[in-house]
């Protein structure tokens, strides 16, 4: 086995070592090794590994991570002024500046190092100072950004463009200067949108005056896309995201974040016994009705849920804005009344099929029929809309549309389901 | 405005505007500004602004286009071939190699065109021959691939780490021989895996007998990581992946993506119907057991949610394999009857109040409550544990474990939930 394969090995396995041997099997390797696994940990796992070393020990490992990694990592330790002893001085400002940032901004994603070079200089130049980067921490040398004296970016040049070049062009004369650039607070959703967007290796990071502060490379973005999508899919399943892998989640944490949102659907969804309740003599006089609560209910949840989803993720992905909240409710308006239909269709021969093999419901049997397909089509369609237009509500109020879950858009739609078949019920049963 | 921007603006309204409109402005910008714009449109859109083009100007700007992007572009055109004449020799070939593979492959995934080097070269003439690469088409230059005459792989070298060499050393002593490597079936996911688990920039995709076939690079490898949750997402939410932008999918395409999952869940949910019908004579007894029914198999429903959508995440982030279903099973049993307590006793304290209150329920009221409570610890333990398990369900018969969606979950939960409430209802309540 190669030490690639032993070290990928090593971090499959992590979660299945506990702390001592972890800690044993991290002091038993070669010091690169130890320093490549360190690189490749996730940052909790990192922690747990560094916390019980005493200072000096930890800070050699902590000078392994690149400042933008370890500035994460200090962002999750409890007192993090011990974890800075024993850094260099220069070390010590860098991390502390990208700690002023919050980690899922621009700012906390960026590098401070990255190859800068003034627009006078040659080709020639140019590459015998990135030589003498390339075994520096710069985090890519493959771009190199083009600075005044006061620091503000004038344009890029990539280190493909560079070494195509006769070695006495000037670097003013082939950078760019169509710059693609982020402000330190965009967000890592946007910032990510504009990477695939304009199909960035990096993307630079600029302060209000155009000054250069560091940058992201798109390895980091791999990160965050997947991070990203699993919050919303674990919101988007009714409950807080873990932050965590699954399996190193504890009992009390993954019960916590679950039961909060339960217990609050689980109160919303009172309100159907409520509903119901106003109903109870109908229910008395026709039990027949309660029969296909669950089945009309459902529907509309799982119109619903489809709805919502379609919406979350189109406005995650920036294809919907908030101004496209007429466009969708249209669309999702005559997608719903179809949808409905179609149900209503199958329903109504469901309901045909048992009465003629089963005389199941008597005499009634057409205008039970009538109610449940009448009722589908109301149902299905306000969860279509409903659910469509719930992630738009959410965001206009400032909260993650994500928050607009399956479970959240069924318990809207199953209060509303009620009265909706009760009434129709009401109207055509005549009860 | 910079160039930059103006195409930004461009891609970014190009929805907005109609076929006619975009052919003008296409056509209406100079020729490397268009070319610009060609490669950042989406593929379907690419497709679009060529199809009524003559050949030969088609040809012009298919040029444009690496091989991978072409070869993407080719799989969804209805009759390719007339769309590879005036291709040169070469690149015709090329793409009808990467024809071969699925889109979703790694094979389908790579580019044909890399950096491709001899053992015995020195440093110096390694840099020589990158320079006149650079200005050529390669997908990467940063990565150099070192190559036996049998075009097998024998290892690597970054650019960053070849400047920083004496100008005489030999490639075979400073390449890396510590390789990660994909075959060209490998699935996007897992390749996707091997990224963020490797934090590397490109991956060369080989054959059985290590011969080099192309390259991967991280910057495809965002759009993998969207697209593949974009998928899952849709899937989550009980239909069909739209594989398109929500705005751009045509009425039709998504009635008949929604329609499918949502008739199958509603003739499934149809049971519900049969169920109560078997306690017709339970609730013709005592109508307020009727007034249950939504929010019992709701928290069953959204419990199952919560633990499907754990699930399918982790195993499609690689966090949990088939193997673990059992220590997922017991995690998720426990948890579930935690969760059904909570909510059993916040039923509980909801019942008694009201009784308390209003006398809702009579002189019953103790006994239901009772029921509603024990009824919610099993209906959740089960909808958590049913819902944890679908996914490893599905994925052992070799569907998409995605496909466990919440309404599904939802839906099987719900018809059994109702078993479990009336039973315990019949026990308690002997009726």
């Amino acid at each position: 086995m190669t030490h690639v394969d032993i070290r990928r090995q090593l971090r499959a396995l992590w979660s299945e070592y506990s702390a001592p041997e972890r800690e044993e099997i991290f002091e038993g390797l070669p010091a690169e090794d130890a320093g490549e696994l360190l690189l490749d940990l996730a940052t909790n796992d990192q922690i747990e590994l560094l916390s019980p070393m005493d200072p000096g020990q930890r800070a050699a490992w902590l000078r392994v991570l690149p400042p933008d990694e370890l500035a994460d990592l200090l962002q999750e330790v409890d007192d993090p002024s011990g974890w800075l002893e024993g850094l260099s001085e220069s070390a010590r400002r860098e991390v502390e500046a990208l700690l002023a940032y919050r980690e899922d901004h621009a700012g906390g994603l960026m590098s401070p190092r990255f190859a800068r070079v003034r627009p006078d200089l040659t080709a020639e130049q140019a590459l015998a100072y990135l030589r003498g980067q390339a075994g520096d921490k710069s985090e890519t040398i493959y771009t190199l950004y083009v600075l005044d004296s006061d620091q503000k970016l004038l344009g890029v040049l990539s280190l493909r463009d560079l070494i195509a070049q006769p070695l006495q062009t000037r670097i003013s004369d082939i950078m760019t200067t169509d710059l693609v650039t982020a402000p330190s607070d965009l967000d890592q959703e946007h910032l990510s949108r504009l990477f695939v967007q304009n199909r960035l290796m990096a993307i630079p990071v600029v302060d209000a005056d155009g000054r250069m502060q560091g940058v992201v490379t798109v390895d980091d973005i791999v990160d965050v896309v997947q991070e990203e999508a699993t919050e919303d899919i674990q919101k988007m399943g009714g409950q807080e995201a873990l932050d965590m892998p699954y399996l190193r989640t504890g009992f009390a944490e993954m019960t916590r974040k679950r039961a909060g949102w339960l217990t609050a659907l689980f109160l919303g969804e009172m309100l159907t016994a409520t509903a119901m309740g106003y109903f109870e003599e109908e229910i008395a006089r026709a039990v027949v009705l309660a029969l296909f609560v669950p089945l009309i209910i459902s529907s509309g949840g799982n119109s619903g849920s489809q709805a919502t989803t379609l919406v979350i993720r189109a406005m995650a992905l920036g294809e919907l804005r908030l101004a496209d909240w007429w466009r969708v409710a249209r669309r999702e308006l005559i997608t719903g009344v179809c949808l409905g239909l179609i149900l209503g269709v199958v329903g109504t021969l469901r309901i045909s099929l048992w009465q003629h093999l089963f005389g199941t419901y008597g005499t009634e049997a057409v205008r039970i029929g009538l109610t449940v397909a009448c009722s589908l089509v109301g149902v299905v369609t306000f969860g279509t809309l409903a659910g469509s237009m719930l992630p738009f509500l959410l965001r206009r109020i400032g909260v993650d549309p994500a928050s607009a879950s399956a479970p959240f858009v069924a318990t809207l739609v199953d209060v509303s389901g009620l009265v909706i078949y009760f009434s129709v019920a009401r109207v055509i049963l005549g009860i």
